[in-house]
């Protein structure tokens, strides 16, 4: 999905590298082949959802970034590798993730092609919303306070998941699925009912998107991939 | 300028506490003030430019509660109060310092009311540049570097400067004087020489609107404020 252009190794050297760094560290990329394949599902082209799907893989990687930061769950390894601050130090870990954040807006704003500015609009209001203190950051700061208590429920669990994995996830398909429709609604070609109906059915609220749906999907495609 | 009402009191109440302590603390707000000042000064109506002064004062904001961390300056105190980590914790600072970015953009893509959603993508995608790594977070990094060398030179000093205020101070000022002479640019009342002509001279590039100027007008205005 060509990240490895999308962040370029410039100056100043070391925020960039540290960027570069977690971002090419090869994740399963999950929710960003999710957000293509969405697109592709209702006859959209996936160059349209490109720059979405990097935003949220790069979101993903600076919440890793701070996720593993000493005074967050202090990991030294995350994929095998040394995690962020362990080969960069603390400080330009710190700086590199809200570099990625900042970056992930700029990227819709300045590569999205094909799509209305009023639904880039949305879309990037929709996925910072997902990203903030409702959203990706709730999840984070449930975790950190369950951690070590003995009586954490299964409705605590889920809040976590869902708002440190499935907001992210969801967000991401319901919004190029949304977008894709709204640019394609008047073209016979691609309105046939199988894309509408779909998203009609299932893809309205993206709180009432099975998760499970999803990670099947997801599961199928990284296997595929 | 309603921050108050901006980022409210909701769950989960420590992150939104943390949010509001740094952003409702009363800073100078001399970015925000420029930002609506600006808007003013070509005509504009003071509400088209709130949400984005509030959006620059929230970046401002998250930028210090990262700036005040252990692992970068360590300060134990901010605007006479203690800092934000010393008050929550470093992982709750941490993660309200991200929420307070994404926010931002999330503001400036729900709450602008009377801009193009043309100019609201070209707003978000420069005012996102100026945060990331080659923009504030670059003036961060050099900052870091620079620390305890004794050679650093007058131009390594202005590169810090220019990066870690000034190019958020341009960029507010910029985008939202372009922004409203786009809007603007078909009224007759509002379309006067006096308008067109300073921004004709001084701010068709950020980089070339005198810092030094607009420091001026940043002070008279706190001044008065």
């Amino acid at each position: 999905m060509a990240l490895e252009n999308a962040v370029l190794l410039k100056e100043p050297l070391i925020i960039h590298e540290s960027m570069r760094y977690s971002l090419l560290a090869g994740g399963k990329r999950v929710q960003s082949m999710l957000c293509i394949a969405a697109c592709v599902l209702v006859g959209g082209d996936e160059s349209t959802a490109m720059p979405a799907a990097r935003a949220v893989e790069t979101i993903h990687t600076m919440s890793l970034i701070h996720d593993d930061l000493p005074c967050m769950d202090n990991d030294d390894l995350r994929r095998g590798k040394p995690t962020n601050h362990k080969v960069f130090g603390e400080n330009v870990a710190l700086l590199a993730a809200d570099a990625l954040l900042s970056f992930a807006f700029e990227h819709i704003a300045t590569a999205t092609k094909g799509l209305s500015s009023d639904r880039m609009v949305r879309t990037i209001g929709e996925l910072a919303k997902c990203v903030g203190s409702e959203g990706l950051v709730a999840g984070q700061i449930v975790d950190i306070f369950l951690e070590g208590l003995s009586d954490v429920g299964l409705e605590q669990l889920e809040y976590i998941h869902i708002h440190k994995t499935a907001i992210l996830l969801e967000a991401s398909v319901f919004l190029v699925v949304d977008d894709i429709l709204d640019v394609t609604k008047s073209s016979q070609e691609l309105g046939k009912t199988t894309g509408k109906g779909l998203v009609a059915d299932k893809m309205t609220n993206p709180k009432l998107l099975g998760i499970e749906k999803s990670r099947e999907l997801a599961e199928k495609l990284n296997s595929e991939a």
